[in-house]
């Protein structure tokens, strides 16, 4: 039965992980995430979630991580959640956990800016979350929320790939939309055990099962490095996932994520007023990057895409390698915690097409 | 007077960043750059180097990191080293670092794997070091030594570009680079003090300076931001840095930096021999890629580039977006610690050019 | 209900807690205590025991002080064990929680030696223990248990001491008496829930209680160390405790603790036989020292006072005290993790008597 | 030549630390004793004090207290200053350190109450500082200085005995006194080098030393146990230093240290006027205690002794095991950061002596 609540993105994020059967959360509460932590503290213990047995606020930002790897390498299922200073200082765990190929959560709510910056929503973390900030040439699937009913689905989606690729999810979502309420639907708890059988259960009498990152002999560490390399292939081929607006006739699309897609919407429905084909790209897969949906898009006669970031230009680079040549890509950029109106959009959109 | 020494690539590292006058070294050691503060702990305290006052081995990179950025803040000379594990641990320090425009230099010796990996020579590090691995879309200048002798004059170079554009500067260097000897030639010591009027220098009665990154009003992160992306534009127009080998008359041309560039000039001379019109572009700078370098390539009638990389592919999106569909762009990877032989490079290149 | 088994006394203390109603743990382990975390992560989440809700190895000492206080301003039954270097960690938060009142447990498994020493058994931190070794001058009570049984039932005093006089009690065992193994009886589950008005519940709509040790006003903090002063005084009146062993007719006594006092019981009997009147006083608090029992036992004839401790010489000055040069003190000390043979005990009593 | 200044007691330890040949420097900030380090901090790399060649603000007082083991280890002067919680997080360290037998200062400004308490003087860290707070029963010097003359000259009375019985020495002062200012006299710098034969000075070609606090043998740690206790001994032997005020005739004897002795003098010359034969033992060091001159003045008549301390009492045992039993004992105890004044402990002495 699915249930109704009118919540803000971070506690949807956080009840959509319980719906999903949450097993276990280790953060160290960061603006603007901390509603998710609050919001599973209150839940922690609660007669509706059994499944939810480790609630724990670690000391610092890198107990957290290495407290998911910890978890995760039993098989169960962990969430952690933070924001860019934070998440900078989670890049040589996933590292590891990525190496180790544990299926775990992380949730980055992006704030303004490089450093400390300040507490607006921006998406400059794009690259890190993409690119694999840590060291070692890994990739994680970046899952795109643009709503609250997206902040609530993803975490069960999430961990559906998680699992099944054996390999850290990032949901990358933002200051405004962690703070926006809307009214969300939920789904009834997921029974669902994802299969684990690489999981370290410390069950008597089992076949051992070492997680590790160190491969000393460099035949191991390249065959190991290259099945990476097929997986993400994989992910690649198999998971891009995207939202298409009124692009059946576009010849120019705009390709935005997240909170800016929702202007990005209303531009492209101004511009539709304006006698302008114009249509919007809405990537919910950051990592892989739906470049598929692109070159459909170019097939069927797109001449023109405006990518529209609150950053100084990172999707734009997805975007240019999709293309590669074969249509105008334009920019549009704004930061600092400062959102486009859609006036800024149809302005910038009109002005490349003229 | 210029000296010349039978070095390793570590060891020219750090007699590179003396000799270029530095003042502070902070850092924690991580195997395979160990040998950069061995070096630099035997010359502390030497009278060959009077202005080398501080080094001080951290009690973890963290603190390496943030006792950097306190010493760069007064405008002195700063460098540190590490590897990849400690690279990402000093993620949140970059960002922080990047967004009060503080110049130093960091190396990276590149090791091989996510995780712990082991300590042969890869190039997994790119992402990392060119995209701001780091939390907000900073971006740093990325040197790329592939010899000894670049170990030991690359440090000059960084410190001529972290104070001109005000900004951290990468090294990004190999474990097999690291530990490979060559003669090397050492220019004498700089006395070069670079202007830094932002500096906090603590001297009464002059201008008080603040280095922050806390931009809690959105217009002024806005401008911030806006400053550092013409910043960005600008060291991508001034700065692009690479080689070209037998490039005149190429149809095909390998592209790749660092260690393996040096296997890659072999094949090119292979190549040739065998009747192949064969070229390599080495880029000095990661950020910024030499994009112009690829273009005038095409210009002149190359139709295929060959990517050389030690890891799963990561310069490869550079040189795509470069040549824009312009020219086949094919791939060689080789990682976990092993590099490919010439006669790989070769037969790659001629396979792709079948 | 009682049941008996065949435990370590590490064992016993851990299983004792639990019967005691246990509710928390938390510890960084160190040997020669961590059989206590290890019994206790393995009775975790048993239905047997479901008062016991947090097990958690933290990642440092310094962090388990700090949960233990935290948990324990709750109300809850709280321990946490550790040896000597941890205990010495464990001193600043000590201070705090005796300054804060607060009831928990810390078992101290004494290794030898300063530093690091090494694993053999010692009582050299009686000192540390009973003195307060953290800042400020505060006293825990402190309990030295010399068999397993003893382990096994002093967390249930310990905790009846704790929440009767809001205090840290101290468990004081070595090395030897946490690996012994005997048969031991344990009591059923104790269902006893200590009254904490003081406790910091987070309860809506109750008194707020606010737990701290800073007092910046000078005469609120003169008037909590009076409280605190008179708390000991009235803690050394009520609540010491103490073995006496063949002393009705003793004209010297033994004065021994913990897992010595188990030769010096076979040394009095030995002394016995040849016709010397000796006795055994075994001290059970360490703090408050029995110094009652001494004048007694001076009252009743007792000329001479050999304390035989395993430290360069410590309760020592405590006899000394009570004893107030009433009666001749001798001392009997060994070191290293190296323990007295009875027959050494009997020819010290014999050479002091002569 | 002398030098006089008009100093706080904090700056007078500091410049006598100075004065005294001061190499290295390493602390964690704490209020009241943190013009300790901003005096050091503004004398660094001065030409006046060639030899103080390393100041360090470390990022913890756990890192203060290994760092000035590793620095002592070379056999160089060197020194930390903290206050209570500071003193209680070096507990571990000072083990480890008296374990290995090595020479350094260490000053505990202390402020009143355990935990936080407030930043008022008081003197109770007597226990900690005097019976070695920290695991495995070792004991450090510890001088106790009452004027700001005193704090000038004990660094120099501090590493004499450390050097010459290798060990800490504690200058265990008060927040009163570390704020107090006063007409100082200063010493010329000191040029004496401590011979330290034991030192690893890293010099190639020389006997290998190792310095560590771990004997696996028990005999081993026996050894060195044993040899700590006789080393131990000799210092209560040797090293007893008191101020003795008007004690010729006196028939009672107030024992104070550090600042309250200063308002027990006033008292003394009350009490004189008022016709009672009143003296004063000051006691310089507190380990060792002063004891013979306890004895002394029993011998000469004393009858009665009254401690005077700013705790809830901790000298007094000390007082009581010198006397045992010989004289009356009484005791007047401040605290919370709160003086008695010469009125109160006049009248104290006359109940006493009534």
């Amino acid at each position: 039965m699915t249930v109704r609540e009118f919540v803000k993105g971070n506690e949807a994020l956080a009840l959509g992980a319980l719906k999903a059967g949450l097993n276990a959360y280790f953060a160290y509460p960061i603006t603007p995430s901390s509603e998710v932590p609050e919001t599973l503290a209150m839940k922690f213990k609660s007669p509706e979630y059994p499944d939810f047995k480790v609630f724990l606020q670690s000391s610092s930002e890198l107990e957290a991580i290495n407290m998911v790897i910890g978890a995760a390498a039993t098989g169960v299922k962990v969430m952690t959640a933070t924001s860019g200073p934070g998440f900078s200082l989670k890049q040589e765990g996933l590292s590891y956990a990525s190496a180790m190929e544990l299926p775990f959560i992380v949730a980055d709510i992006n704030r303004a800016g490089p450093g400390l910056g300040n507490l607006g929503p921006e998406q400059s973390d794009y690259f890190q979350a993409t690119r694999g900030g840590g060291h070692g040439g890994y990739r994680n699937i970046v899952l795109a929320p643009n709503s609250v009913q997206e902040m609530a689905t993803f975490p069960s989606l999430g961990f559906s790939l998680a699992f099944r690729y054996r390999t850290p999810v990032i949901i990358l979502a933002d200051a405004f939309l962690g703070q926006l309420k809307e009214d969300t639907a939920f789904p009834t708890i997921s029974q669902e055990k994802f299969d684990a059988p690489w999981a370290t259960t410390g069950a008597r009498g089992e076949t051992r099962h070492v997680l590790a990152s160190l491969h000393l002999d460099l035949e191991d560490q390249s065959r190991q490095d290259e099945r990476m390399m097929k997986k993400y292939e994989e992910i690649s081929r198999a998971e891009q996932r995207a939202e298409l607006y009124r692009t059946e006739d576009a010849e120019v699309v705009i390709v935005a994520f997240g909170v800016v897609s929702r202007l990005c919407k209303a531009a492209v429905n101004a511009l539709r007023e304006k006698g302008v084909r114009a249509g919007m790209l809405r990537p919910q897969t950051l990592f892989p990057f739906p470049d598929r949906y692109v070159t459909d898009l170019m097939a069927k006669g797109v001449k023109r895409f405006v990518v529209v970031e609150l950053n100084i230009g990172q999707m734009l680079y997805d975007v240019r390698l999709a293309v590669e040549g074969g249509a105008a890509v334009d920019r549009l950029n704004r930061f600092g915690g400062l959102l486009p109106s859609s006036g800024d959009i149809v302005a910038k959109v009109e002005m490349a097409s003229a």
